[in-house]
């Protein structure tokens, strides 16, 4: 194998696939990143067997062939080089030469055809959105995840394809995030999965925001698949039942309060900073327009904070873990929310202001 | 007491005591921060009783006391806070009553007679020089002190000032920093110390790069002190008898090669990418005006690096632990650098191209 690429260029094709990369260290061929140099370009692949990342970089190709280099030195090799261009040439025994500049690396390297092969792709029917859609929709669901494995079909994000629907709903059973979407063109069959969070972690990271260009995805029992023009990720699902969510949504809250979405997030953080125990706590009264905030009374100290706000429906009180509200206000983007109340412990509702496809909702926590 | 004062103000004066504030927890009082309002300002004062930070914080003051509060909330609150103003009083029982925009949090407090007095400063002779100047001289010797506890007298930096002169060196034995500058004014006596170096980072994080107004300081057998017009730090120093360090200074060199700073640098870096065990070592080669760096023969690979430099006298070879090169070159700020190489195992040099007041000295490790 012998190729010439830009070295930006293969930075950020190796950036994009060893996430993918094994940590475990069981299978050394895992630790690898396999590179195929052939036509114009080459092809990068990594997996650690649950999730696979591949990508495509532009080269010139001299002669084409196949090797697996070690994903950890070709990653801190490729970032150091003060070059503009890569060279790389497999020399004697196998061993891969790669020159910049004025630095010379020689790696050892393993055969191509160690590399496990990727799953199949069921190419019949893909589902497309634009990749800032589908990555804001992450975002807004992403977090609300479990992240203790007790039940793992909660660590996920349940993907829901329905004609020309997609929506991402994940929920720690404290609290849940739902947000749907319009696909490009409907699908001829429903199709659900529990995408694992990891996978999402990184596709979001490769998406780009604010990007119109689509990305392809299907998922199925067996895999979930994300397509752009330049990067595939094939991620196994997570096996089980998704919970029945559409029972979490509130019917009817008896109190509605619209206000600032910064300055929210800022009075939740301030009085969460004294807490009883470990596990902040906010209390949360609304009198007419003025949204009240208080810690709970604790050792060092309480904290109070007021909001002017724009009230429909009842006085109210009840309280939330801190966490559970600045996630969701941190993950958000618009200007203002409308926060929900129930009665006593019913669930709260918190909704971007000009975004109805977007829902977030949080159970409430009894405070003495 | 009561208190009104710039948000901002107080922040910059609770970051530059809070990292005295002890981290040990049986000593409550030490996690506190002392405040002092009296005349037109806050007197602000930490100590883990190893060294104390003390700084002063313009103020309205509307009611003159003390008062020790919890360094971390304090810490914590008024950075969130989003008023531009604070409003401080002692309410009932002695707790702290802290208002800004909306926001309003009471801390209970510690009486603030019951914490330690500080030590008392040997005002009759102090030094001056520049803030940016010391904290130059910090940056360039600090990095170089040992790190293991085995010889305590070397986990500090040597003061030494001597009528108009300062001299500051660190070594770990493997590798000694020397800088050497001018003092303001000459003193009538000689006086050296070891300072501890959690005490000059501190100190460095409080002078400001490239600032003109003078830090007045000095040390004795029983502490250290610094002072600039707003902030006092007064620090215990290390018992023991520093090394002779003049011996370690190299008295010929045979190879003198000068180099740009920057790629020396990047050379270093990417070549320890390529390390046997965990200890990266970089073999250099000079011959006629190239410079070789490489890396010894790994599991992984090897790697070649060549720089085009200014040789005089001999064609050299010499081998240094790549940590001692990096770390160094980065403290410097010249963009060229003089490296000088010894005969066999003889100790080598690095200095600044153009500063003759530092210099560096690293000793070679032997390779197979």
């Amino acid at each position: 194998m012998e190729f010439i690429c830009q070295r930006e260029e293969l930075v950020r094709g190796v950036a994009t696939v060893e996430r993918a990369v094994s940590t475990k260290e069981n299978m050394p061929i895992l630790e690898g990143i396999y590179v195929r140099a052939q036509g114009d370009r080459l092809h990068l692949v990594a997996t650690d067997l649950e999730m696979s990342i591949e990508c495509f970089v532009p080269a010139r190709v001299q002669k084409e062939g196949t090797a697996v280099l070690s994903g950890k030195m070709l990653g801190q090799i490729v970032r150091k080089l003060a070059g503009e261009e890569v060279v790389y040439r497999t020399g004697e025994n196998g061993v891969a030469e790669i020159a910049s500049g004025r630095s010379r690396f020689t790696l050892h390297t393993m055969a191509g055809d160690e590399f496990p092969s990727l799953p199949e792709v069921d190419e019949d029917e893909m589902g497309r959105v634009s990749q800032g859609a589908l990555r804001r929709m992450i975002r807004h669901t992403l977090f609300a995840a479990a992240t203790d494995d007790s039940r793992p079909f909660l660590t996920g994000v349940f993907v829901e394809l329905e004609s020309d629907e997609i929506r991402l709903v994940a929920t720690d059973s404290n609290r849940l995030a739902f947000h749907k979407g319009k696909l490009a063109q409907p699908l001829s069959q429903s199709r659900s999965a529990i995408v694992p969070v990891r996978t999402l972690a990184e596709l979001m990271r490769i998406l780009e925001a604010g990007e119109e260009s689509d990305v392809e995805f299907i998922v199925s029992q067996s895999q979930a698949v994300f397509r752009t023009p330049n990067v595939q990720v094939i991620s196994r699902v997570i096996d089980g039942q998704f919970p029945d969510y559409r029972r979490v949504f509130p019917k009817e809250q008896p109190t509605r309060v619209r206000l600032d979405r910064d300055e929210f997030l800022a009075a939740v953080e301030r009085v969460s900073l004294v807490a009883r125990r470990s596990t902040p706590v906010v209390r949360l009264a609304v009198a007419e327009n003025i949204l009240t905030l208080t810690s709970r009374e604790a050792e060092v100290g309480q904290a109070y904070e007021e909001l002017v706000v724009v009230k429909e429906g009842d006085d109210n009180e009840t309280a939330y873990q801190s966490r559970y509200l600045t996630e969701a206000l941190r993950a958000m983007d618009s200007d203002e929310v409308e926060l929900g109340l129930g009665h006593g412990l019913r669930q709260g509702s918190i909704v971007p202001v000009g975004d109805s496809d977007y829902l977030y909702v949080v159970m409430p926590v009894r405070v003495g």
